[in-house]
């Protein structure tokens, strides 16, 4: 067991949002609101979606980022919902581009509907996210957000190119993540921030930046060390999709040459056995890449409860320091 | 041969583009500096999609209205090469979800690279159109191009049920081709008259909307009236692909109960034969279906040539009505 998992504190996404729940379930009816389509279709997409509401994490940053540093108001809860519709977005065209079936234990659009509607609805959620910023008559959330859904999609295409293990270093790696997930983060709590005007702005950002980046590492390393309930083991599920990620990028500097062909053999075996890939976890573990990528998590964790230093202290502070807790320790 | 096709006045793209023909360069060379990227794979699809360029005619739509209505600046250029990266946003991602290997003579991103790859892509310039029209430091462009963009996906998904004989009306369809065609270009002219200030934005959005809604029935009627050079046949593509169109439409009440059972056995037969596909050309060509089509896209053209009456005239309204004979006289 690792040493960020045998911690005992642990905290749950509902005690975070406790400060901002009032908020959290006007969000979420502002989200059903913006996506109300009187095409019977889109509208049957949606509802779909809507069913597999996540944990409203990112609007939850809105808010208690909106909070920290001045007052919730009606434009918050739009922007709250913005950026759930966002995620939204990209999770519809992830899912459809990998085939996903599932998610979040539902069918995914591609299963439910069609490849093609998943394309389409995407664009959809997305455009209509654009829509009902430019509702809000302000430049500066749009600023930011077309800024973040720009490098979301850099992110994805980072991510086409995070197979080869010769060429994809750590940088590539932290690049990758700050695009993919740390950016959106980041862009919800400097939205939210903007009700306080600029002062904490920036310190903002670079806490959901450094938040996000310890929450992407702490879910790849969750493909080495949860285990599954049937079979007891790691999942392995990147190493199965040739996924790079920092713990076998930190465990490769320090495996002998057998070890390493080991690795380079499973890279290039289509569909790889399952002992094959818990062999190599073993070997990840035993190099020390689990105990690298944790040091790492720590490391964006520890930067990111910095940044909050600089913020007025309060219930809604506690609660975006929970926050990093949070995302370096769950399980799933 | 039909009444249009058989007109001796044609206008090339070439003519109606002369009054702003070194604008049209500098759009161009606009778009290659917004797609420009740091990340290679990204650079890469841009530099194919740049020169499988097609005929600018939206950005022509908004240089010719900002000429018509006031002066072409800085702003007009870059609003020139935002709906044309739009339009090529779009168009990656249809031949994405069409698995269409070819575009203008060219192989589309999806068989180029891969179907992963134009879905990210697709993102990737509408992310980028949006960026750079918030860069343009006001709202009203937005407020134009973000209800076109969303108008554009639901037309996309009203394609995909425009497959159902029975339930699918005229209606339908010119909602259909509003929706996917007439919205951005009538876009298009609305920002451009942006120029001129409010003045002539209205008729020019109600120009552009007729405009793309005859362009389209215009290239639907194609379909059945066009020959392939090797066949000297129709190519029938849409009726192949069970696309329900204007022509078929309306033929369908006049057709008798026999013809009308050969177009429900096309609509369930999954690869119908060449041969079927002729013969329901000639019942729609016999029942007036073309006739029809043809009148309704007249129609669109008048009322286009009517709205243009309003706006000052001079060179460029000039090449604007051009731009009606255009479409709805061209081949491809």
């Amino acid at each position: 067991m690792s040493n960020t998992e045998s911690r005992v504190a642990r905290v749950s996404m509902a005690a975070i949002q406790e400060p901002v729940r009032t908020e959290l379930d006007a969000v979420f009816g502002e989200l059903g609101q913006i996506v109300r389509a009187d095409f019977p279709l889109v509208d049957e997409v949606n509802q779909h979606l809507l069913r597999i509401k996540g944990k409203m994490f990112r609007p939850t940053l809105v808010l208690l980022s909106a909070q920290t540093t001045g007052q919730i108001g009606k434009r918050e809860l739009t922007l709250g919902a913005i950026v759930e519709l966002i995620h939204v977005a990209t999770l519809v065209h992830d899912d459809s581009v990998d085939h996903s079936p599932l998610r979040r234990g539902q069918p995914t659009v591609n299963a439910r509907f069609s490849h093609e509607i998943a394309v389409i609805m995407g664009d959809y959620l997305y455009s209509r996210a654009i829509e009902e910023l430019v509702r809000l008559d302000s430049l500066e959330p749009l600023r930011i957000m077309s800024r973040v859904t720009n490098e979301l999609t850099v992110g994805e295409m980072r991510e086409v190119v995070a197979h080869d293990l010769l060429s994809f270093t750590q940088d590539d790696y932290e690049q990758l993540i700050h695009s993919k997930t740390a950016s959106l983060m980041a862009g919800s709590c400097e939205v939210g921030a903007l009700a306080g005007g600029d002062e904490y702005r920036d310190a903002l950002e670079r806490y959901g930046s450094c938040l996000g980046s310890a929450f992407q590492i702490a879910d790849d390393l969750l493909d080495y060390t949860a285990t599954e309930s049937v079979t007891g083991k790691p999942t392995g599920q990147d190493l199965r999709e040739h996924k790079i990620t920092l713990p076998l990028i930190a465990a490769l500097p320090q495996m002998d040459p057998t070890e390493r062909q080991r690795v380079e053999d499973l890279m290039t075996d289509l569909t790889p056995a399952t002992d094959d890939i818990n062999a190599i976890i073993r070997i990840v573990e035993a190099r020390g890449g689990i105990a690298a990528a944790h040091e790492r998590a720590e490391e964006f964790a520890m930067q990111a409860e910095t940044e909050l230093d600089a913020v007025p202290a309060g219930r809604a502070r506690d609660a975006l320091r929970d926050c990093i807790t949070y995302s370096i320790e769950r399980r799933r």
